[in-house]
């Protein structure tokens, strides 16, 4: 019942986000999943700089993608970084995943 | 310290989330964690058609529960599978991870 | 292009993870994601009583930090663990993913 799977994960600026759903869409994955995410880092996530402002800071966009061929993961990522993080903020890496009702990815 | 252990994500409506949630703790799992959720896909999700309301699209729910048993955390996805998701949307898979202080999962 | 990594996840309420989010970057991680997050537990987590409250249920964060050093990941949890998770709820674990631009984690 449970199908190995690859899910790419990105975190990004939003207007980043949006372009990458489209071409997540053109490169042939079914879907993806999109949560509000914030942070820090090299990346130049919006900053955090008190206590106060923790749970305000959700400015940026976090993509996830299950693809059944882990090759389809790896040209997301590629083209992603390539195409847009070279020149914008923003982390992108994989996770394995077993995924129930394999037709839906 | 590090105790292998199985996260079950589901990525459904919210109110198939508010029976998964229960039916969660019924079958023997100790939390869950929720966090909201947009996307795209087969699944049906909320539909981003601009890259303006990306950011308002969370309008979908992510439920992730680690289990330290995997076959409670299959157990969990075939009988959500069955029973919810054959009639409506969401995706499902498995994760392989390593927890802190076991015996809260 | 993929190089291995270890990632971390800690869900809790948000005054402590605002505490573990300067201890992530004083250990040497390099930034963090954070996402709204609510759920149910042994670990106390903002309750959900209904249905109707499910959406507006996050109350707390979810911490994402990626190591390409595992054992900088564990050794972030395990103070973590001490430091703050004896005296309050949350729970915690590790993922292995694999990054691109390894230079950024």
């Amino acid at each position: 019942m449970f199908h190995k799977a690859t899910k790419l994960i990105l975190v990004t600026e939003n207007f980043v986000a949006a372009k990458v759903c489209k071409l997540i869409l053109q490169a042939g994955a079914k879907g993806y999943t999109l949560v509000p995410a914030g942070g820090k880092g090299q990346h130049h996530f919006h900053a955090i700089s008190s206590e106060t402002t923790l749970i305000d800071a959700f400015a940026n966009i976090k993509v996830e993608v299950v693809c059944l061929d882990r090759a389809l993961a790896e040209q997301i990522a590629t083209t992603v970084m390539e195409e847009y993080l070279h020149d914008f903020p923003g982390i992108i890496y994989l996770e394995e995943v077993a995924v129930v009702r394999p037709d839906r990815f």
